[in-house]
């Protein structure tokens, strides 16, 4: 523990430097974060450092901020993460460009031989609705087999590493028939408004589950730095939805709003199928637009901290899946 | 005209190198683009350049991609402007920071003494509803008085500047009075993932009046290169709102939904302006909802093409309001 | 004060929310900072937090790296300012597109009417050598005429924003004949290695000397933050030189390496002017040549901490000269 | 062929749309472009579409941007590539954050089963003077048996990744013990100031030889769209060398000018080892100035024409590999 004059948040401090595990062999940890809630709010006013303002006109800022899209305060936070993950999902990762990365090389170091095993209950088949995504799970004889092709495989792969490095092969040659599946590891920084976009994105349902994953981990730990911007994200990006031009021409059919901003069905107010068609809306936008008048939902992303590990602990286990570690 | 194999679009062609004015003494010209909706596909589905598709194919996936926020294909289209702008445009303008800028350099070119003087038409009293804008026009003996005062100090600015320049004294340190109404200029490079976010914040009612009347232009541009992104752009974005998870409660509650997507006002309905206070709605959130159910506008950008210039005709304009242009 | 498991520089701590004036009206301020040296090795060896590494292994590492311009690394730490500066000098800065900003809004607040007077010994001559800086000083009659017209105008600049303002008209509106010598501030946050980039560009004499001014106060508050950064950015970049293939070319023909790298002149070796134009050189490079062999400077940007000013002082200061604050 | 009034260039349009071959199985095709170095040097001087300068005159300016790092208006050239390279390249590639980028999805599509083999005149051992990188070519025997290895885990992968896709299991999944050495395909677009960037990093001999292989490709490619400016990139930047502080302290006891730029070393001026070393050089410091004082190389990136490939061929082969393909 040290002293600073910069600002601090409890429940941040709280998590600092702890590893919370996710997949098999992955883990996220938040490294270190600079400012919080209350520094959006004064780059937004572009306020001197003293001074103190209450939580709730914080709030009220911040909730303004975000429902308008003005995202340059929460430029103002920053995040750095230690995170491992399986290579595909480290390239899903890294097409998020405004962030900075420093990946574990494997030219120069040695790759610990972890790989990622889909449990049974998140091996599925191919979507049949959504054509990028997985559907229904998969039969267990399906994943008995395919976990014992990983294994054979993964077993091949770490022996023909191992024996390409006691050869003396470039280390840049020996990995590159390590599976995709094959962890790696990385510092990650990137501003609060980037990262609430990449989280957006990530824990979405439609984003592969196995980076949904990290993305729920870091929603929690940006609670903790940024609470009041959290519950904002949540109410106006994460639950919210964007209506169309055709889809807002169907609403005003059917509401009406009084001058006080109460709103009501107009009675007996109906669109068709067909209706909906004719103002231009297609097939799968019908089914969209259904799913957006459905109530939301409410996700929690709060860390449990009964799960957090030391840095020590980790970085031994990590150290040890290296080839030849324990000889 | 030049033989090429790249993608070409007749419609961009018509305007190419053709300076549309832009308040008193602006304009826009677009100089260079690179590729169009057909590009957008062909990245999306990472295809080879043989065969064709139809357009319906195209605009199918162009409207699905810019929906769902698949926003990286449209980054595969480049366009180029030539823009001339008052330094306090420029200045908004230039936050924008996903472009390519090269602005005229007062440090090392004389600059023209062109000043924007604003319309009475234009000319309006702090609104009071809205923070930062114009509400209801000034009195017309104020807008003469600011006139009056405008051409005053400018002259005055003038002939400081002038005087200085004769005086020998350096450049960047002769330009330091010119008032933020001077007119500077700039060769601006953006693709057209960045462009639509630009021009979604700049043709809005909320932006300044003169940076708008710049975005309207562009906006007219960008159709001629990508005209069903532009279709797409206005029904989902321009003329698109985001609806809050307490804004989704609410139609949840007033609408129902049958299964073959048809949706129909729920018969008696209806929230109280406490109702949606309880949903956690603020006051200024009741007006906001208010305006996304009422039915979304018909925005039109088209160029109007006998205001296009010829570029040698608006250069020799620009460089006789040099000082010492004509001694 | 607060206790924070974060990495803490003592020596960035020390200054920490202080105001360092710049130029006549200007400050530059670090209000917050995320990392040192340490964790540009911590990223750049992807390393667990914990265990020790001696001070002279990281400065090998942090050197190494700059040499080799491995900037990744440096990405890992963030600095945050808050700045006071000419509207001309803002225009320059804002061109460093990588940095976060929120600038004070002159549509939504008004501005304080402080403008940048420059002083007789910085008051110059347009260049004869350099086409785009300072050369020689002005006369003293020069400086005394240019000094009575630059306080007529901005007299009657501030007279026109009092009145319109008086008169309600938008403030959006009010501002646009302020001169670019007036002082506006920001919140700039940016990474250590693009702040690098930055400093490189401005704190060079070619550099207009108002930008320079506030460079290198934020060069001596990055030297707080990173002094092993800031030593090998000296070294290798500030005043390393690039030399181009024909200057190698040159170098070989002139010097001679011995197998332990010792290095010695040529004896008799010479190459004239006439010589160095066949291998490709422009006049232009053979001063530049010239410039780049004799012995490099020794630039000292520390900090003088008499000069720190108090925020809430400096706070006032700036209030206290928006139009009307005394009414 | 098509007309257009854009700037267009004869040798980049010969190659336009032609795929080049690149280690086994990949490819680069260059197939947009945006501009050439007549629109770097019109940014530059913000200047106005008509008339025309001499080449001599852009080549000039052309240099002199590049020597002093003026480098935005280079963002005004663009260029467009597909291209197809094993993933492990992919993944160094992709840390060039400036750059548009559409990667073929392994989520939607099927994978073609083409794998990197390297060649038995690029196998390898590590390199014991450069921890990062590839020493001595590796002996027959390791390679035969590195070969059989690669062979036999490919074809289990592709089993496993042909069964996975029988078995209806997500693509997503199905991929995941795919091997780094897998090609991949994108589009990836790009200024010409990053792309030189990219291109210095990735041509030099400390890049990995595999990526190296795409970059000498792009840069005859760049050559073809921008001739002056790969002139200057060459001179400038990649056979120059930054030479540091300590080193120009030395360059200055060793040579000396004359006042019209001639240069001649100084008679029986020398530097020991040990005097390197007292102005601040470490050992490796040492023997990177002996390297950058011999004479520099002429590398030479011009395209093969004969090796170009027509798109609808290279398609052909690619969709071939895919998995049930001529079923």
């Amino acid at each position: 523990m040290q002293n600073t004059k910069r600002p601090t948040i409890p429940a941040a401090e709280e998590i600092l430097g702890g590893y919370f595990p996710v997949l098999d062999h992955g883990f996220v940890a938040l490294v270190d974060y600079m400012g919080s809630d209350e520094d959006i709010e004064r780059a937004a006013r572009v306020s001197y450092g003293y001074g103190t303002r209450r939580t709730s006109q914080t709030r009220g800022l911040v909730r303004y901020l975000r429902r308008h899209r003005h995202t340059t305060p929460s430029e103002m936070v920053e995040l750095k993460f230690h995170c491992a993950m399986p290579i595909f999902v480290a390239r899903q990762w890294v097409r998020h460009r405004t962030a900075s990365v420093n990946e574990y090389s494997a030219r120069y170091s040695l790759m610990p031989l972890l790989f990622y095993e889909p449990q049974a209950e998140d091996f599925a088949l191919q979507s049949t609705s959504n054509r990028q995504g997985r559907g229904e799970g998969a039969p267990a004889e399906i994943y008995r087999e395919a976990a014992r092709r990983w294994e054979e495989l993964r077993e091949r792969a770490s022996e023909g590493y191992t024996w390409l490095l006691e050869s003396d092969v470039a280390r840049e040659l020996a990995r590159i028939d390590l599976p995709l599946s094959t962890y790696t590891q990385w510092y990650w920084k990137i501003d609060l408004h980037n990262l609430l976009h990449f989280l957006t994105l990530r824990v979405d349902p439609h984003a592969q589950y196995e980076i949904r994953a990290f993305a729920e981990v870091m929603a929690g730990m940006m609670k903790r730095v940024a609470p009041l911007t959290y519950e904002a994200w949540i109410d106006y990006d994460l639950e919210g939805r964007p209506f169309s031009r055709a889809e807002r021409e169907a609403l005003a059919r059917l509401l009406e709003v009084a001058d006080d901003g109460a709103i009501a069905a107009r009675g007996g107010a109906a669109l068709s199928a067909e209706d909906l068609k004719g103002l231009g809306m297609s097939k799968r936008e019908l089914s969209e637009l259904a799913d957006k008048v459905t109530p939301p939902g409410h996700p929690d992303f709060d860390l449990d901290l009964r799960r957090m590990r030391d840095a020590e602990e980790v970085g031994r286990e990590m150290a040890g899946a290296v080839p030849g570690a324990f000889e």
